[in-house]
């Protein structure tokens, strides 16, 4: 949201830095604009904690040498008509996952269904980018990495866009509570012994989805592993225990990544009309409190509104910082606000 | 679990009191052994909710004429290699579901992966048992009705089957604990307001997953409407607020329900043994109290051996006089317990 102390940058001049801060480090031109795309899409729809806030984290995989610059491209290893399997070849992962995702749309409109699982990936962003860009030629996109993705086509631009991780909360919205200099809520995070911490310096894990056991947080961890099987262990990349651990720069992620598309015209005719129903008999629910019902994509669409209003994407001033220092560091023109 | 309290009953004659009682309302013998093969599976596994508890709803709906006694099959209404569209014929939900389940086998086996979205369809039991059809045979099974479910094969026999309601629980629990006069814990279910309720009486719905919206109870509700837009949706059955309510019968309940299988052969070589792999990292974990780490399958692997040792599925007393209840009411010979 943007607060009297936000400070307002343009779309244009945020892409532009990105692509500016990647090629400081090495990166190519064309793998650049990929991820600068996706970094601007997560500001306007107000995913904070996957915009410029991992900037730097990409900078150092690269710089430590574990994300190639290679001017490669993903290799596809074994296919059929609905299915195929991708080596990354450990370039940046935004610029894998779009590859992977574009050939399951291709595959799911000649086959109905495409699966694309993905192995030498690395951390790709917002798993929403790509279930959109499926939602955009009218299909339906379900999973991603660990956080979980499903977006789906209404009518008129309307859609349904599911992002999730399958923690209580993402890595991302902790680290920005720490960058801000405030504590946890309750049942977002755990310390190294296992048991709850209210502070972003003492936090070794994510608590799962449901919380406690009665509470169901069986059903988190559940569904974790259920991305895990999905991701890593399809794919033949890392999975549980061999994943590198993080914010450690030893070896590369090779991270494990699962696309599937489906066409909704090889189903029951009317997908869209019935998807615009669904979701405005959600959104005319009378609400508990004062706050209107939304569905998934709502508070994107309100931020994205916010965004075209303010005529750029309003930073909290922290970011706006620590954006800065990297700059400079990194020999880097920076930022200019609006 | 088996208490001192409970009374053990033979497979075989569970499964013949469920096919006793389903003939003396009129269906059709194939029809009445699918049901009962689930039946008995769920209660080995454990899963009393979706056991005998709810025969008597299943005898409702036929008995109402909202589930179809006619000697059919499903129809397949439109194909491709790897998809199929079903229409149930409002035949009882596990013999279309096993349908569904079987043809996306067929179609995995050939286009690695299979997607059949079905609609006309009926309550179908734990979806788990499908799942575990797709890993008998070496392949990944994915998604439900509302439930959501993953089985994985992995060595010897052992497998994750993830089989979980997108609320905090299933109504299945919650009828339970009201059978047994058991008060309902936090976080399970709302009264007509909105508000949380302990007592099955006045619960009027299911808390989601994740519980408030701190504790990102909308993912629950976004895993409720992924699983929705699956199900619903593409196969054009029943959806939202289009939904017959539950517990009425004016109807037929046209539920759709959405099958996937994977065949990891198209994927990385050596899907079992990662799969064993990462089970067996989780199992090996340091507990954070004394019970030891599962992982999705072993709680009901755990429940299986029980009744092997027990020569049969322990029942609580309450269970064995409702069937009772229910045998004589349907002039049907009640189970004999060992």
């Amino acid at each position: 949201m943007a607060t009297e102390e936000s400070i307002v940058v343009t779309k244009d001049e945020v892409h532009s830095f990105v692509i500016r801060s990647m090629e400081a480090v090495g990166l190519k031109l064309k793998h650049g604009t990929v991820l600068a795309d996706l970094i601007v899409s997560a500001e306007c729809r107000g995913h904070a904690s996957h915009g410029l806030n991992k900037l730097e984290q990409y900078m150092n995989e690269i710089k430590s040498g574990m994300t190639s610059t290679e001017d490669l491209e993903p290799s596809v290893l074994k296919e059929t008509s609905a299915t195929a399997l991708v080596d990354g070849n450990n370039l940046i992962g935004p610029y894998v996952a779009r590859f992977c995702m574009d050939l399951a749309i291709q595959k799911a409109k000649s086959a109905g269904i495409g699966i694309v699982s993905c192995r030498g990936s690395n951390h790709f962003g917002t798993a929403g980018w790509y279930s959109l860009r499926a939602t955009e030629q009218g299909l339906i996109k379900v999973l991603g990495t660990n956080p979980l993705s499903l977006g789906a086509p209404a009518q008129n631009g309307d859609s349904f866009v599911l992002d999730m991780a399958t923690t209580a909360v993402a890595m991302g919205k902790c680290e920005l509570k720490g960058r801000r200099d405030q504590p946890l809520p309750t049942g977002w995070a755990v310390d190294v012994e296992g048991h709850e911490t209210y502070q972003f310096k003492t936090m070794a894990g994510l608590s799962p989805l449901g919380g406690t056991e009665e509470s169901s947080g069986y059903k988190g961890y559940g569904l974790a592993m259920m991305v895990e099987v999905l991701c890593g262990v399809l794919s033949g990349g890392a999975f549980g225990l061999t994943h590198r651990p993080a914010r450690t720069h030893d070896r590369p992620a090779d991270y494990g990544q699962c696309f599937i598309a489906i066409d909704p015209d090889n189903f029951a005719e009317g997908f869209t009309e019935r998807m615009q129903s669904l979701m405005d008999s959600c959104r005319n629910q009378e609400p508990a409190d004062q706050d209107p019902v939304l569905v998934a994509g709502d508070p994107e669409r309100h931020h994205q509104a916010l965004c075209d209003k303010l005529g750029g994407i309003p930073y909290h001033p922290a970011q706006i910082r620590i954006s800065k220092d990297l700059a400079t560091r990194y020999k880097v023109t920076p930022m200019k606000p609006l």
